[in-house]
């Protein structure tokens, strides 16, 4: 897998041309399954998982679906590498963690990719920016009976799909969808939205997933329940939810602007002012900011700014990619430099479009 | 006294041309004095108030190194007004609150100014930029004896001058400087400074004197102790403290440049980003940005921008200025925004020169 490549091309949520207030940023939809007979990863020595690992490539590697993809062994990976797919969201901390016998298969645009050996043999994972759960589940649904068709799957009659984690028994299946909702936190209204969601069977998350804190107001919402329901049936559930959290969202920014306009200009100039001057910036800061620059760009107030740079942003300024940008290694206060001196620049380069569009003649585009 | 009209003057501690770095920003020399046989003003009546402003006015008005001054009375002037003499340091807060039987008479370019029935019957002041405490105890001095040629002072031949106070008896004279030490601050090395000058009898306030805190890194010194010293000793010593102090604060800055320069720049750009994109800005938000632009400026890391744009915002964003400026009352939350709006046109102005110097021949000024 050459992580160089990937790392010069937008992220697989990043849309060409989305209309629509990015509110929903994107939608995923994982599939955990194990081979019959077979230790779960976490059980099974280094051995057996390399042997899992090598019958399991050439399969995966096949797969029309996947078309001729990206792959890679863990323990092949220099650690740089592993924190870029992360960062991609293409495999988990867990399993960047681990080393030989544990790997990944993925297709060229990304929003395919299968972990091999992680916390289960198999982790199939589908992903689409905006809300598209139906078409996620649908592709992951194929990739599933593709790889099914090779492979005989630990399943139990009476269970379903059987998992290392209790948790994902049954349909092994976890879908998820990324919403930036700063409209609610700073109105207020997020918290009740949580434990709600948790009321009705539904996780609430971070950026990053399990035990993450919500950064830059992204908030990761899927299903708890992975047993006694039918997969079609957790993903209209969970699509019916998210629908009426980005309606909570869009009347959440609507009162924003109607009841604190002027805070909320205020908060979106001061992310403009700090990201475009600042000399320092951690991981955490940028992800704020570049939030208040998101909101205001989807509510007109930073019109001249392009919503693609500060999702490109959102990617570069995380640890992995950054060093890759900077081609070296770099301490944690290096970064925080080097992601001050990258936001800055980037930002003042996308204000120029509007500079030369007012003297087009001298335009060297 | 017509405050509209001073209001659009630069304040007299803003210097035409300052070529050194503005870490001593102004000196003050002040003398506490007393009608002899006359009940000191807390303890007289507004009767007894208003027949020694009737006697005082007069005489301070023909004084000729006064030259024609400006004069008012507490009880005539509006809150707005009281507030706008405050904060160009012309009267006290106390004074401010004062009313009939109180005034203040004031040479019109503001660095001579008298209180008359403030804590004592007199309070006989001299301000200039800069550090010239010489120069502002002479010519307060010349004042001085102008009007003991015509009032006869509370004088004891053991204790010399008499007040209100037991504080200010003997020579009845503070003196104090008023420092910009944004380096120190940022070093972390200002605690063990203010320490050092209590145990050498010398006060460290606030930007406003006593009981303040020190916004905007600025910071008052003056003598504590008015008994048994020669009043030309007392502002020989503080010259001497306060020139330490200088070469100390010209040390951090080179330090700060050396050892810290990222923070700086990021302390600086950050001052900046903010001032030129808030929407809301509380007055002591205000005054410790426009600290970190005003260092940014001495330190050439912001070339661009002129030093007096930055001293008079330090004045235009009091909330009494402010007022006068937008031409009516407006609550704390409305001072707050138009602040911002204040700060960031004008500087967004102070910009100007610098673009328009790249394409004069466009130029439409």
């Amino acid at each position: 897998m050459n992580v160089d490549e990937l790392v010069r091309t937008p992220a697989w949520w990043i849309e060409e041309d989305s209309s629509e207030p990015g509110i929903v940023v994107s939608s995923r939809v994982r599939l955990a399954r194990n081979i019959r007979g077979a230790a779960y990863p976490g059980w099974a020595g280094e051995e057996e998982c390399e042997r899992i690992w090598k019958e399991l490539l050439p399969i995966l590697s096949d797969l029309e679906v996947l078309d001729s993809p990206l792959h890679a062994e863990m323990g092949e990976l220099e650690n740089i590498d592993k924190q870029i797919l992360f960062e991609r969201h293409l495999i988990s901390r867990e399993h960047a963690e681990k080393g030989k016998g544990s790997g990944v298969v993925a297709r060229g645009d990304e929003r395919l990719a299968i972990m091999v050996n992680e916390e289960d043999h198999l982790r199939l994972q589908s992903m689409r920016p905006g809300l598209a759960l139906d078409e996620v589940w649908k592709e992951i649904d194929d990739v599933d009976s593709a790889v099914e068709q090779q492979v005989r799957f630990a399943f139990g009659v009476k269970l379903g799909y059987l998992t290392a984690c209790p948790s994902n028994v049954g349909t092994g299946l976890r879908a998820s969808v990324m919403l930036h909702l700063p409209g609610l936190v700073l109105m207020n209204d997020m918290n009740p939205i949580i434990k709600g969601m948790g009321k009705i069977g539904l996780a609430v998350r971070g950026l990053w997933g399990e035990g993450t804190e919500a950064t830059g107001n992204m908030f990761q919402i899927s299903n708890q329940i992975t047993l006694g329901e039918r997969e079609k049936d957790i993903i209209l559930e969970l699509e019916q939810i998210v629908l009426e959290v980005v309606e909570h969202e869009k009347n959440a920014r609507i009162r924003l602007l109607q009841e604190r306009e002027m805070l909320t200009r205020d908060h979106v100039g001061r992310a403009y002012g700090i990201l475009t001057n600042a000399h320092i910036l951690t991981s955490k800061e940028a992800l704020d900011q570049l939030s208040g620059l998101r909101l205001g760009i989807d509510l007109n107030i930073l019109d001249s700014l392009d919503g693609r740079v500060v999702d490109e942003l959102l990617l570069l300024t995380q640890p992995g990619h950054l060093q890759k940008l900077e081609g070296r290694r770099l301490k944690p206060k290096e970064r925080d430099r080097a992601r001050a001196a990258q936001v800055r620049s980037r930002l003042l380069d996308a204000k120029k479009p509007a500079l030369r569009r007012r003297k087009s003649q001298t335009s060297h585009e």
